[in-house]
């Protein structure tokens, strides 16, 4: 029976994904994308940094270190000749899942850690950072060491949007509701005075009435087209036969939902798929995350602090099943992430005519989509424009949640090796997101991109698009 | 804001599904359905009944009960004039899930249920047979209290097949090994001797070598197609693009399985899915459900007792993490449930190119499919024949995990109504399984059926075919 | 360091207890225990006997196995010629806990042994009653070997009232509320229809008001005195001070309690020991266990069914946790297991200055106490006389809550072998409960006699009485 | 009925216990204790107070508020005429248990309060230091107040072991077992290299031999005697009968521990308690915690980093399971606290004839005992003197576990208010601990002090006396 079981594929390259094309990751790139992550933990404290508030998220100094360890452990020491590892028991401590490298320290005990301190961890990214400079101002760098360098940068940017999601979660766990961003010095505290949040500048802004985009029956590709980076879930590029259906031309707003959430909508198990009716319960959801209502105002703990929720903002940390019932309360459903993908496609194709080459690895082609992302520091959705050039709020603001479970493409192939534990094996029990949110680094989106949470989740920025068959 | 969320469709049928067939329930078939639940519960003592061995599985007392319940709440109280409710508190101890109707008596706790006893159980049963009887004598019931009628029966055979894998469960869990069915009567207790069972006839049987069938691209047409009894989830029939692959021509074996055991397969975390290794872990899986290795040799607990593993049956009791596992280990995947209808639909109508109308409601062209069904009284799967006839196993013996997950169909409409909270609840966290099992009713079965369990199910017939792309 | 644990002592003997008296078990004593027991198990059918609705609970049919298996284990397996074991198997199936006996069959599991079925269950008690009579016939038994007899009509004793309440909470898990003994053969199933229990003839009985018996401090002997049976924790009997108190001179009533509830006593964490008030919100409890208030009235699930409270009886099914706060509410406290055994000896020897040997072992000076016992077939707790006769209530209708943490006596010792888990291991993290109950068979009670229960149980025929420092 | 409950006593105070001598609280013993708290968390970064390894142990940063809060809330606030509360949401995030006071933040989420930072705590506590002295020095302060300054001292005393037990849990979890205090600057972390850490000079150090010292029966007084202050615990004084037993010479070594564990005291559940037993099982005990066998050695994580285990100084961080199995396999038991404080009060009269004021409120006659304390910063217990001089380690090095179950004394009075929540609502299953430990500040010892724990506690200093009936 011994040949029951092909022989392994000879030759397989221990890269994380086909190469798809020819990677350039130069200095400035690589200094760019650390150099955010540093700007991002600026405003925090030491403390803030040691905080993990709840098992799915992560200290923000932890997120400073395994970022740094990815790039000591899958270039610097099997590549870098005369590297010497900066604290052998680092690959225990901040190898997150890759069991391929070794045993890793428990998840829900990173907030434990208050060895090294901070400063350690950044001087930990200062001799990594050192190196890895050496290495790519050498130049010599083979193509698919550079594509685990591109990858290393493209990974550490999904840290990036961690490393607020992870934090807003963090300070919304403490009655104070502090801020991201401490105030000015004089405070006695780090803490916001109650109340005292101003109304932002958006929330005047009306929303765009909600109207229906058509699409007919087609067959069309989806995944990545190559010419730039894409992870190993997004590809290989296959042909789908996409039904007629209709997509709302903008998100899903706080009043919207609010009306749901007034209608009962909590209250009616008819409107729930029959796990997340459990979960309802089982929580006493009655409202999305950072939501409170006390004497009949609602409040939302945002990183600027509490503030009264913004009827024409985007709805937001909602979870899959309260995105569902909204859907079906309002007589639609969620998109599939084909329907998503085909109309943000021809959406940014219209939008960018012609483009210049980001500072990362973007090509001629592919220029970063329109929309509120992380670098415009707003680290909040914001209402969709109101004139109805249709813009759509495909991109940043909240992720949308499809009724896509996450599956592998037809013929997908992990990469070999430890870096195939990179999406993969976290393919069920997950729905796929799309289109990148507030918290997003606008180089780091594209319209084939896959995100992936359980149903459950609610920390990350998501959000709700209608569609209708 | 009122105008958000759209009126509700007038005209809203109560019905379980579209009506797709103009459903034709006799006397017999609802005599012949109810009878073969009476026949199943027939070896089992007023203990075995009353057992409830874990939360997802139920006693068989609640089983007889319950399929009763159906047809009183959902035929007779709305519609048989004059009929008056057995027992009023029955409402609430056995309706499953139905919020609509009301609440439930807690699913976990169904085993402490000691009153109504058994007897009185089947009393009630005879209560609401007498009255449906009546009802169904007189002639003139409406379409659409047929189909609910219909679909009770349907409902009935899934209890049936769920009364044989749950007191597989509960049998399974007591140490003593018991058979089903218990032996003759000299014997002092209802158990068997240890180690006692004879070796199954067809042990000896070879397994046909393992093959492949290759499909290439093609847009098809998957879900019911009308003519029958079909369930909501399996409609809208709808057109898919499904791409090239091939698919094995049989089911894989204890022996196959075996080898993965042996190879380290439990051992070795790259195999698997995240959350399928977690599960490993924390529940120190090491072979399929009811299997036992004792002094180098492998033990199965059956219907029929505990016996040796017979190498050339299908494997069976494992979950899709199991399932995902093997094929990853095999170089191999699961099947699309798409692929799977598509060779299974080629395969049926290749068997059947003309048929008989069936005991209950199968039109002409939907001959049962041949396989190891329920009626065979085996309970358990045996090898594929060895001559290469082609088969496939495609039906019958244990339904095969696919990799799809559990989703309507563009277009999915549930029915209006308690009914319609029948399927359309459970459509998320959920994998499709086809083509049903040894446990399953011959009549219930057809290419279009989709089955579902979340990913660590063991407790039902599932087992493996092998897909590659 | 090999000097440094003491050799074990010579000739210990493999019995429950130091012999302190000369045991004579009668084949009548053993013939009544033993068909005591099965006259509690006869009005419940297969299906009651075999539910176990908590971890803590047994099932009856376990009951009756594991009496049976204490027989067999330590009397006719090591010392009767010629026995033969009924089923090996039931050596691990029926030991409760007796890890030198050897492993154990799960104590939550024990609902899940649908085989051996009950009757089969009763033909092994047959089998082992038979040789068991035989041996006591024989007469020819050793005082050790007599003692371990003695100790199994004990422990069926105890068992006697473990299955009234195990079977009580079965029942009452059950919402249609059935007696233990089902109603006359008429109805349809064997639940009573609901608000149709007839009130109890004592609920007219007015309660004793409530007086205080006044104790000087003084130093006494507390512990077994010889002279008949008891268990190893009543020993020795040794010297305690105890300091001046006062004692309740009846327990406490419904009506009582009724108004500790109604002035809020369940939502004043101050009234409360802090590990008890984490379980009155964790299990949201407002009311003692079987009470439920409906439309302003409070019903109570009885072994008669449900009906109302009535004020006059003693309170029953209350935790330790809510006996403390009730007597801190009450301005009072709990007594001291040693103050009640004073007060109870003193009591007993007043009201029998003489009494006649009873059938089983008890000694000339030691007639059984008066009260409201299993015997008495009430099985519920009765008002105190309203006289003033000051029989006080000591013994019988509910255990009484102490204050005093169940620790061994001084130079107490357990006796050598598996017989010395009886009751040595269990000194932790448990209260002593002293007085018998409702539900004890009435030879089986004495004022030494020490139950206990973690502080949380609410299960057992348990209430309150009161003191004062 | 409404007499049933008699009226509240009238006049009660809202002070911490019965005024049993004129407090004298100089400003010198405030800052003492205050500045000594300080001194404790002076070698931990803001990192190292966040943290907060389990929900019974607390982040530095939060003792450090807590012990502020304390005065601000029983003092400052309800009689410093003109205080302004720092911060009024403090009220709520830094109550520990005190219902009466108000709603607590969740006591497992301590760690998560990044906000306030570490050095705004210190801020806090600058600003109701210098509102307290004030206070003090003002010198006006009735008897009552000056009462619950004493109190709030003690209490600062006793959180600062809680810093010292707490920060070494918290660094035990971290795999790099860093010490308590960091090494010299020149390292790149703060976490000692592997296997560096000096071996004490005690360690050469033999062990007394261990002798008995015999008791004969006696009634004796117990509890505090008044001259000094006292927690309501050991209150009040009290006779008691005190049975003839014998008590071991010195604490129980680390090597008659690990000849414990060699000769499988870990596996023989015989020795156990039943549900120490369960804890064995499911924790996986097998050593002390902070032990850990590697390549046959045993290694032990301290204060100053992980060093090997020393057999000479007494056994720590165990159970009372633990202590109680270890007793019960050297054929002994654990003493009684008042076997223990009978003792120990012989052993501290002789040792101090007589003694001068200390610099808190001790009287004359209770001169702090000799021992190894939180002031001798060893911060482990060290080997007993080996000349025989009879010290027999009574106070310091580590808690010893007692048999008693932590109960009220005859007549015990809780405070009124809510300082009456310090200690009486933890009177259930919890076992009394005496003498301190090396982390006790060695004015807050006395004979008479009353520790308490739950069996399963390991991480407090607590160890094994011996004792013999």
């Amino acid at each position: 029976m011994a040949s029951f079981r092909p022989a392994p594929v000879a030759g397989g390259v221990d890269s994380a994904r086909a190469v798809l094309h020819t990677p350039a990751v130069s200095h400035a790139a690589y200094t760019a994308v650390r150099g955010q992550t540093m700007a991002l933990a600026a405003p925090l404290s030491p403390e803030d940094c040691q905080v993990q508030s709840m098992p799915d998220a992560s200290p923000t100094k932890w997120h400073l270190a395994h970022t740094t360890w990815f790039f000591e452990t899958f270039v610097l020491v099997p590549h870098a000749a005369g590297y010497r590892e900066y604290e052998p028991r680092f690959r225990f401590l901040f190898n997150s899942y890759y069991n391929a490298v070794g045993a890793q320290y428990p998840r829900s005990a990173r907030g434990l850690l208050s060895r090294p301190r901070l400063e350690e961890v950044l001087a930990y990214r200062a001799h990594v950072d050192a190196a890895m400079q050496r290495l790519i101002e050498a130049g010599s760098l083979a193509p698919a060491l550079l594509a685990v360098v591109e990858l290393g940068l493209h990974h550490e940017q999904q840290h990036q949007e961690l490393i607020v999601t992870d934090i807003k979660h963090a300070l919304a766990s403490n009655p104070l509701r502090p801020a991201y961003r401490a105030g000015p010095g004089g405070a006695t505290h780090s803490v916001p005075e109650p109340g005292a949040q101003p109304v932002p500048d958006h929330a005047a802004r009306a929303a765009m009435p909600l109207a229906w985009n058509e699409f007919d029956e087609t067959v069309t590709s989806v995944g990545h087209a190559g010419g730039g980076f894409a992870f190993d879930n997004e590809t290989p590029r296959h042909r789908v036969l996409v039904p007629a259906h209709r997509l709302g031309t903008r998100l899903v707003t706080n009043g919207e939902y609010l009306e749901f959430i007034r209608a009962g909508g909590y209250a009616q198990p008819e409107l729930w798929l029959s796990e997340g009716w459990d979960v309802v319960r089982a929580q006493q959801w009655c409202a999305p995350l950072y939501w409170e209502e006390r004497d009949g105002a609602w409040w939302n703990a945002t990183l600027a602090g509490e503030r009264q929720v913004v009827l024409e903002e985007p709805v937001c940390h909602v979870s899959y099943y309260e995105a569902d019932a909204f859907a079906r309360w309002a007589g639609a459903r969620l998109p599939t992430e084909f329907e998503w993908e085909q109309a943000a496609e021809a959406q940014a194709a219209t939008a960018h005519p012609a483009g210049a080459q980001t500072a990362m690895t973007r090509p001629a082609a592919a220029q970063p989509p329109a929309g509120n992302f992380l670098e415009d520091g707003v680290l909040h959705p914001v209402p969709a424009p109101g004139s109805g050039t249709g813009r759509g709020q495909w991109f940043g603001d909240v992720w949308e949640w499809t009724s896509s479970a996450y599956a592998p493409y037809p013929g997908y192939q992990p990469a070999a090796g430890a870096l195939g534990e990179y999406n993969g094996k976290f393919m069920v029990n997950q729905l796929v997101l799309r289109g990148g949110s507030c918290a997003t680094p606008r180089s780091h989106i594209r319209a084939s991109y896959r995100n992936f949470f359980p149903a459950a989740t609610r920390w990350q920025f998501s959000g709700i698009r209608l569609a209708r068959s």
